[in-house]
């Protein structure tokens, strides 16, 4: 049965934006991984989890150092059917050993990945590639871990050098051992 | 009516250490300012009160840039009959203008407050004298509000350079407007 004009208009319109979402844990100071990119200070408390949040994304956006170090770790969501899109200068473009390879600027992948339909995309850091989505003003929400430790030094999540961005607070839960998790949705002014 | 020993001695030992409190309004970057030191960014949402912090202390903590920024937004908390200690390097030590001038460690400034007994002790910054205090582990709790903006850069509370400090999550409240307040307080390890 053919879909009336007005109906597709309305889904079409309707469709819901796909979110980009900076989601990482990090120190009450702000750091991601130690200086040395290990991250052995976070944890999951027993009472969090992340179901909901990999129910909402099916794209991870990441810096190339960031999948260095997650594979150093070990198995990670992006082995999983996670579309993931891995910013570097310095590999060739392409897809291999899972990811997409990218050399181009952020808002070019997302509107790319906009172009399809889909769930919500999760960046993923690191510091740098979370700078420059902020400065071309791209990230929608920000889903924080902070865990109960200042680190003294480290990777920074918002390494300094981007224009001032407001959020409105979403969400704001304390789970177990004194994590606690926030969810902030952009705030635009419309002008 | 003369005090018994035993209970002269519980007393003593009883006596609620000074705690000192690293208390600042922060962006979620971690800013306690702009790179000019205005703090424009920062708000007092209706629903919260800083009531019950002031009246936990009798003593301020701060640097020299920190008293100057305070001066330059009008009267503050320390112009009241908060004993108010400035760091200084250059200013000559001494009582001047309500404010007593130090030119001493941070260890040996906390240890002269402490030896009198009094209510707890209010580090009011900036980040060069947290770092300073951190990484003397004279850091007893902080509390933290903070405000749903990214500035993108500013004077850090945290500037990298101290060891590894661990907390307890002993509060966490949200606000309107997106506030959140945050009480932390050191978890140190007896060894």
């Amino acid at each position: 049965m053919p879909v009336p004009a007005a109906h597709r208009a309305v889904t079409r319109y309707n469709r819901p934006m796909r979110s980009v979402v900076l989601g990482l844990g990090i120190s009450i100071d702000g750091y991601i991984a130690r200086l040395d990119g290990t991250v052995d200070f976070l944890f999951m408390p027993k009472d969090y989890s992340m179901a909901e949040f990999l129910a909402r994304v099916d794209t991870a956006l990441m810096g190339r150092k960031t999948l260095d170090a997650a594979r150093r770790l070990g198995p990670t969501a992006f082995d999983s059917a996670m579309a993931t899109y891995v910013f570097s200068r310095t590999q060739p473009p392409g897809e291999r050993e899972g990811v997409v390879f990218v050399n181009e600027d952020p808002a070019a992948v997302v509107a790319r990945v906009r172009s399809r339909p889909g769930k919500d995309i999760w960046l993923m850091g690191g510091g740098e590639l979370a700078r420059a989505f902020l400065t071309a003003d791209l990230v929608d929400e920000l889903y924080l871990g902070v865990v109960p430790v200042l680190l003294g030094e480290g990777i920074p999540l918002f390494p300094a050098g981007f224009p001032q961005r407001d959020f409105k607070l979403l969400e704001n839960k304390t789970y177990s051992k004194g994590m606690i998790a926030l969810k902030y949705r952009r705030a635009r002014r419309v002008m």
